[in-house]
């Protein structure tokens, strides 16, 4: 156990390392060089701990460790590999590392199982450089369609593939992946909350993923000088903006239940200090564990739309992603408790308030998901951390559940 | 007349081509590439002309003709030569060309003034890169001071002197100018709004510039999940920012007299779809042709600050500018419309909603301004333009004008 957090600590130090703001937390953002240093570091240790490394068409990784049935399903465990601008050093590598870790186990207790183990390391999860999110998991599952893919334009202009090849990818590889190849999805993610801290659990079982939807929202209204413009005469698209993102917390509060709306990233062009605003371009980010409450908030966000609309400004909204509410796998989560107890490691039943890679891969595979605190329940700044200690309990009880999914049996 | 007017649009026309962002507008930032190829070729037409061309420590271009008085001071005519992000191809250099073509006018007349005829080509007075704007002419008065500008940054970090040297510029070279070698400042600039257009008048004869502040203000909250942080959890710089921005067009408006403000500039950090803002940086511009107007809406947005500030959220007020109202001088002012008179020219006093480098130099020496119109009254756009004949007939006020303040007489 001791050697097993000194290899999670290790693996947490490098990645950590790959980023684009040295001292101010982790940006890695996808098709990056810190993705490359990164990437090249996760590739390495597939191979150190015995298995087959490829890469797809989206530059997800895969490294396989082959099973003795012919032809059979895999048993996945990983999460993403990308982070935020200026975020932590957990969100997305601690599952790739239990992932990494569980096929250290199988390797060191020298385990044949009989359906294959896969650990993924996938993309974009956050949507920090494309937009719209869970772009690796929703690139092999086909949500995301090669040619949406290939669309796809990052704020400089530069398109996925351009980005691909840069750092060495192929994008001709093969992107979907045959759902007859995936027997199950284990991922293990901190919780990002301050539930499981507050309430002094170890592991966290996850029940349901809340849905989520996000929007682009693009105001267009007319530039001008900032001192030779009258006030009357003005279509300012940032003021406009400002008034709706105003208002967007109590759309949120009215629905309650835990929804919640959320005005990340904005931009505004040409961003001068004495020219009156043309276009304002900004996220809408809603999210709740009722589809019901997402729908009534995306009708009045438009609602709101249009009473702005007009009067030399014209707002549009995008729809980038939906997701509805996900409940994991009844069977794997009976699993996941049954291995906690048997390990005697507590753990209680968890929602969760963010998207997953595990709530898209849930519509087409077995899923299942463990969670682990987060200090203070701080998550997407570099203050993000979680105990390594934790993190080991969740490669214990993973380990467990995936020898008996891949029925592994000791040579 | 016609080789007057086919010179300017020549220049007009090249250095419209010096842009960052060719096809959307002119975005010549200063101590760019761009700022560079404009600054060669107003350096190639002063020496062409006849004129010494000299550069002082912010990187100002002067290309002076001498006077047969020794140790003289100068009459200035010029303008800037940077722009504002996709602004056009008149603000600012309809101001350095006429600059020029006056010089050419007593070139090709073969004058020979008694004062020295100075062509002035100034920095940064849209304050795009490095903000506060006008920072040529308050460099060389010493407003700006050497302190000062050497603590400046722009938005990657960047000092100006760094900027300076990158593109060939020496920043030792001397940056105050001593107010005894200048005898007055004649500046023509596009008037950026709709008064001349609507009377169908070409040349407008500025009796008073309006104040002008100018603030950055800035919002830190706490960044956070978008999923996991519970709304009223949240310390949210953009949400805090944009009811603040929402509510600055009222300020202006209950002030009235043409009392104007905006936000032109906003950047949010860290800037990710999913991530709560943690900081969020905006300009404030306020003008008004009143200084207690500007007062006031100062001191309400002070108390707008303040009754926002605390629950997580600390807002900081930096006010990077401050410009009193200012009248021009009376005897150029008389001088001015008695030529136009003399030369046929209908002309109309006006305000300006817009400050200019003279307004800075009008408490250092005498100042008159030209105004020509502004198609459909739009400046800081791609489809800011103004007439040549207009830019034409501003030269031969100006020529008369300079020739009376220099004392030239014909060799």
């Amino acid at each position: 156990m001791n050697s097993l957090i000194t290899r999670i600590e290790g693996h947490i130090d490098t990645l950590s390392k790959f980023t684009a703001t040295p001292g101010k937390g982790t940006t890695r953002l996808t098709y990056s060089k810190e993705d490359r240093l990164a990437r090249d570091y996760i590739k390495e240790k597939m191979k150190e701990y015995g298995l087959q490394v490829r890469e797809d068409g989206f530059g997800n990784i895969f490294g396989k460790l082959e099973g003795t049935l012919e032809d059979a399903p895999s048993v996945l465990i990983g999460s993403h590999f990308d982070s935020v601008p200026n975020g932590g050093s957990y969100d997305g590598p601690a599952g790739v590392i239990a992932g990494l870790e569980v096929a250290a186990l199988f390797a060191e207790n020298q385990l044949t199982p009989k359906y294959p183990l896969e650990v993924i390391a996938l993309i974009e999860e956050e949507g920090a450089r494309f937009s719209g999110g869970l772009m690796g998991s929703r690139g092999i599952t086909g949500l995301l369609s090669e040619e949406d893919f290939k669309n796809l334009r990052d704020k400089d202009g530069i398109s996925p593939e351009e980005a691909m090849v840069k750092i060495g990818l192929d994008p001709s590889l093969p992107k979907k992946r045959d759902f007859q190849t995936i027997k199950a999805f284990l991922e293990l993610h901190i919780e990002q909350g301050p539930i499981l801290e507050e309430k002094n659990i170890p592991l966290g079982v996850v029940e349901a993923i809340v849905g989520l939807t996000q929007f682009e929202i693009t105001v267009e209204g007319q530039a001008g000088h900032a001192g030779t413009t009258p006030m009357e005469r003005r279509s300012d698209a940032l003021v406009t903006a400002a008034k709706m993102i105003a208002q967007f917390p109590t759309l949120a509060i009215e629905e309650g239940d835990g929804t919640v709306m959320t005005t990340g990233q904005l931009h505004v062009y040409p961003n001068g200090a004495n020219v009156i605003p043309k276009t304002t371009v900004f996220t809408v980010d809603i999210r709740s564990s009722k589809e019901e409450h997402i729908q009534t908030v995306i009708r009045k966000m438009k609602d709101l739309i249009e009473s702005y609309n007009g009067d030399g400004i014209h707002i549009s909204a995008r729809q980038q992603l939906y997701m509805r509410p996900k409940t994991m796998n009844q069977d794997i989560l009976t699993l996941l408790k049954q291995t906690s107890s048997a390990l005697d490691l507590p753990y209680c039943s968890i929602n969760s308030g963010a998207g997953h890679d595990a709530m898209v891969l849930s519509d087409f595979t077995e899923v299942g998901m463990l969670f682990i605190p987060s200090k203070d329940g701080l998550s997407h700044c570099p203050e993000e951390w979680s105990d390594s200690r934790h993190l080991a309990n969740a490669v214990q009880v993973f380990y467990e559940t995936a020898k008996k999914l891949t029925e592994a049996e000791e040579k």
